[in-house]
């Protein structure tokens, strides 16, 4: 680790510019969450590995910023070379440097590793104290990395119809109507997921994450993918031409942007345009290429001649090859209409959660078991001290083992393609670093007297998942009881939320957080999430967040969203329950302002721990909404269970008393 | 109407350049929201009184923009002459303009009655279509306006330290002292409020607001009060030289904004300025003018060389003055000290709501018996068809002889001023128009068998009141009595809130809304504001609204802000609460973070209609707390009744069934 510093000091010394300091995002060149191990550059300078965070190198120090999720990972996983800075509590990385750096100083980055926004916010910071981003033309941290993992040829695979929904040529389609409204002329496409639902792809580059790692160029009469040719089978290639996608390496989107910017980007002659639809406002009047025929608008005339460029996710340093007066900087025009899932998307995201919900029910009667023959457990069920652990048998079951053992029941399901994140499982005060990740040689054994709190999810070729659940398997106590419950009276309130059509998440987000207010509790993260369809766990543009957005996304019907409100006692335990919603249409006896009200439909199929309910804390309407949902519960998932997995489910979703 | 309109375009199209559009804002030059009667501009042109819209007059045509307060109000006032605009569902108006008015239009405004916000945002959407903002040399509506009242000029008072808790010189030093620490070396106060409040001064020539029509510039050195002279007695001219400030006239805020902008203003030697604070990090090392020591920050060595202007409140007309490059564009460093009580203010709006309260609960018990006499209304407590009203007596009670009586109810109590803005007392279908105002002429006569809605308050010398009661004398449906219970539901939920240091009110706006939701009803205004001490019932800078702010601005310890949710439907009923709220420390259990939590304390005092409520409908908790609250009114209100009316409010706070 030091040594590793030491190289970067010397290389940023040497660097023309001379740099004052180093920044290492968490991120890939395509802003991706989850990234491929060659990817990892910041874990890889600073030891800590969660999914998000930003280095900084100094000449003096190094620092670490990352969010509330990850404060207690940090700590432990970050060296004494390295200081921790907590988002929110400490200052924001750019007002930091611009503080503590001198008057003129040169800050480097990788630009392919920053967004848009970010370097351009980072600037303007700097600007203020004469100081200058300045953007490497190497990663420096690459050219010091000596064992960095080689590049992933992985194949891909066409997602198809019958769990895509859309065709390529209808989305493309729709697109074209986007550009030419938006007089543009061209969109760089860059993140992985937009590029994969675009057209109809899946692949394995990054764990997790069913995507490829590329590109995609989209014109108005052209359509490109730059991806590692060797990753497309003759299938694959085929299938590329007839949807009129013309691929080219991966490495090649440097040049094409050049060409797209000058308005010279061609397709070869070889590609099929035939399925290239053009827009309807269209008329191609040049045999050459399309030109516009712009009906829209009196202010119209002009031609459509910007590229659309998404500022949030598109790296600095392709942006920086387009001419900047012709550049639409806006949310991407596929943000939104992946996030509104498809009939046949939304059915097969039901179906996969319901065979997720039944491997996670599996999971829990296994969990029952072991942790009453292993560790003398009461159980699931009944709230009594354990048996001394000593007198039990040897064998032992570590958060590692027991998530090995839930991934198992999963993978028996049809369609299971993979785990869509490192699964948390966590024992006690574990449970309180919100993204722990438990390593096979360190982490703890299960423990009957403590809370077991496991978030998890898969991916199935018919839909993504994401669930949380928190139990105890001996005698909770009154405090951690109380404390479920606010949790789970936040999730509720927040399930069961009506609301006008025009809302944002962030409107929202309070009705999960008012519960545990009420104690002067909170938690540091956000309470909901967009889900892909066999695509990212964590997808935008909407979010239900106690922080504003910075794009106003109002929830819509057919989006998905999570309901994951927790709370976390440093050494102690946490608590969090997540499903996963869909947005629908609200069966309310008004409409006031003929506005259109909507709600949520829950889609995550498994019973929360009565026995963790202080019931009295509860009102009717909790009561009744907890038994209806653990009803529907034990008739969704009652088909796939042998008779004493019925029993015990059975069991877990009798009705509370009211 | 037509007459003045037709003379309106004549002047436009004389003008140089002649005018596409000419905006008539609400506002006066302080950018009031209550404003005297020569500064009704706006309901002079276009007959509608509502306190919040603006013309817009082309060649062609009218209209009028308002807000959901007003949609019902402003399609009755306004003639076939001119078209509403409703906000939030039709276009906004500087958006309207700049695409329905031709290429290169321009387009008119006095720039004395509109902000520097507002005006440089028409600037920014107009010049997209390449159209002009021009700011005309006279107001245009003054000059066809032949029975415009003449200047009001009314005395000036002095508001004593046992009312406003702090010093001319402690508030001037506090504002010299941010005005260093921003590297301002003066700044221009245009708002009534903030002028009074600074100054303490109060005066009578707004109605409502007990404002003095004023500017007022402070530089490090010296302090200005721009005011007719007539206003002010010997003694208040004493007053003002004892605190250092120089009187000067209305008129010559003009002139010396332009000699601010360079440099020249200075005080004339009669003005005593030793009383005028210098700030500690200051050094006057020149005998003509204080040359500032600037200590702060490495970026240091700049001299205080910044007028820091409010661009909400400042008008466009003095902005233009100054050195743009010099302008500091921010909040006023008045707002929150103003909205933060002072132990005394405090003391003096706790005792004013208490009085306050007496005054209404002194009415209700008066209406009660009239309804009953006149009207053979079962009364406030009982639930039955009326008798039929032509058998009773010939005398009549009206919105406008119900609510005079209340406006002596409370003319009756210490320290009374006047009403702090004019009630609204609508029965029925009135009661849906949001910001009813009624008529002595033409209002409704009093009904039993419809809801009676009153929102109303008065200034007395120790504190400004609001407060809104929705009540029946009748057999109410059961329909008006689910709307009373959702309002009141959201009306504790919001007013039992706890929630963490930082929050904002748009965050807590939803509690209020949320029991409506569920039913798919809504209501067409924000959620609370702050209230003045002996000041502005309208009050910033903080407020609760779903409308996110523009400004940041949390809620803290020691702010008022009411909590009035309410629902009206048209053509038939209007329900509202409202209550002021003081915020405090909460006394949570925990507090997670450290960041301390905040509540609200109740200081409005007057019972809830109980009949009204569908008590099936409320929870424990919300039961328990109308209770307490209703106990503790019949306990703080009593020493005020004779036993008539002591009898009556324990018969009206008599304990809900838990």
């Amino acid at each position: 680790m030091a040594e590793t510093l030491a190289s970067l000091r010397s290389l940023m010394a040497s660097h023309s510019p001379p740099l004052h300091a180093l920044v290492v995002p968490s991120e890939d060149y395509h802003q991706s969450e989850y990234v491929s191990a060659r990817d990892k550059r910041r874990a890889f300078v600073s030891g800590f590995t969660g999914s998000a965070g930003l280095a900084v190198i100094t000449m003096e120090e190094a620092r670490l910023w990352t969010d509330g999720r990850y404060f207690l990972q940090a700590a432990q996983e970050l060296s004494d070379l390295w200081k921790l800075m907590r988002m929110g509590e400490d200052p924001p990385v750019d007002i930091w440097m611009a503080d503590n750096l001198p008057k003129h100083a040169t800050i480097g980055v990788d630009p392919w590793c920053v967004s848009v926004d970010t370097a351009q916010k980072w600037e303007r910071v700097f600007s203020k104290k004469q100081q200058t981003l300045v953007q490497t033309l190497t990663n420096l941290v690459d050219e010091v990395w000596k064992s960095r993992p080689p590049p992933e040829i992985n194949p891909v695979a066409v997602h198809p119809l019958e769990f895509s929904g859309r065709s390529v040529a209808d989305k493309l389609k729709d697109l074209r109507e986007k550009l030419v409204q938006e007089k543009a002329r061209g969109i760089l496409i860059t993140t992985l997921d937009e590029v994969a639902w675009l057209y109809n792809i899946r692949g394995t580059d990054v764990a997790y994450s069913p995507v490829v790692h590329a590109f995609a160029v989209v014109t108005l009469t052209s359509a490109f993918l730059y991806v590692d040719g060797r990753k497309l089978s003759t299938e694959v290639d085929s299938y590329m031409k007839e949807n009129g996608i013309e691929v080219r390496d991966y490495g090649a989107v440097t040049s094409d942007v050049d060409l797209l910017a000058s308005d010279q980007l061609t397709p070869s002659s070889s590609t099929n345009f035939a399925k290239a639809d053009v827009p309807k406002s269209m008329n191609n009047n040049s045999a050459d290429r399309g030109i516009i025929d712009n009906n829209m608008g009196e202010a119209g005339g002009n031609s459509n001649d910007f590229i659309w460029v998404d500022p949030g996710t598109c790296c600095f340093a392709l942006y920086s090859k387009l001419n900047v007066e012709k550049v639409l900087l806006q949310q991407s025009p596929l943000a939104l209409p992946k996030a509104l899932k498809n009939p046949i998307e939304m059915d097969g995201l039901k179906k996969a959660h319901i065979r997720d919900g039944a491997a996670v029910v599996q999971y829990l009667v296994w969990l029952d078991k072991q942790m009453q023959e292993l560790y003398g457990a009461s159980g699931y069920f009944l709230e009594a001290e354990s048996i001394n652990k000593k007198e039990m048998k040897s064998a032992r079951l570590t958060e590692v083992s027991a998530s090995d053992k839930l991934e198992q029941f999963r993978a028996s399901k049809e369609h299971f393609r993979g785990l869509s994140f490192p699964t948390i499982s966590s024992v006690g005060s574990n449970a309180a670093i919100i993204h722990y990740s438990p390593d096979a040689k360190s982490c703890a054994e299960l423990d009957p007297n403590s809370i077991y709190l496991f978030d998890s999810g898969a991916q199935y070729l018919d839909g993504t998942t994401d669930i949380t659940r928190t139990v105890h398997f001996g005698k909770p106590t009154p405090h951690e009881k109380a404390c479920y419950t606010a949790v789970l009276k936040g999730h509720i309130a927040l399930g069961n939320a009506r609301f006008p059509s025009g809302t944002v998440g962030n409107t929202l987000d309070i009705l999960a957080r008012n519960p545990l207010w009420k104690y002067g509790l909170d938690y540091r993260h956000g309470t909901g999430h967009g889900i892909g369809s066999y695509l990212n766990v964590h997808e935008g543009p909407h979010q239900i967040s106690f922080r504003p957005a910075a794009r106003h996304v109002p929830l819509q019907v057919s989006m998905t969203v999570t309901d994951e409100p927790g709370y976390y006692e440093d050494g102690n335990f946490g608590i969090r329950l997540e499903n996963v919603l869909i947005i629908k249409e609200a069966d309310t006896k008004f409409n006031f302002g003929d506005k259109g009200y909507l709600a949520f439909e829950h889609i995550t199929w498994a019973p929360y721990q009565t026995k963790l309910i202080d019931q009295s804390l509860l009102v009717h309407e909790e009561i009744e909404w907890l038994n209806g949902y653990h009803s529907k519960c034990s008739e969704i998932l009652a088909p796939y269970f042998d008779e004493f997995e019925l029993a015990w489910l059975k069991k877990a979703t009798e009705p509370v008393c009211v």
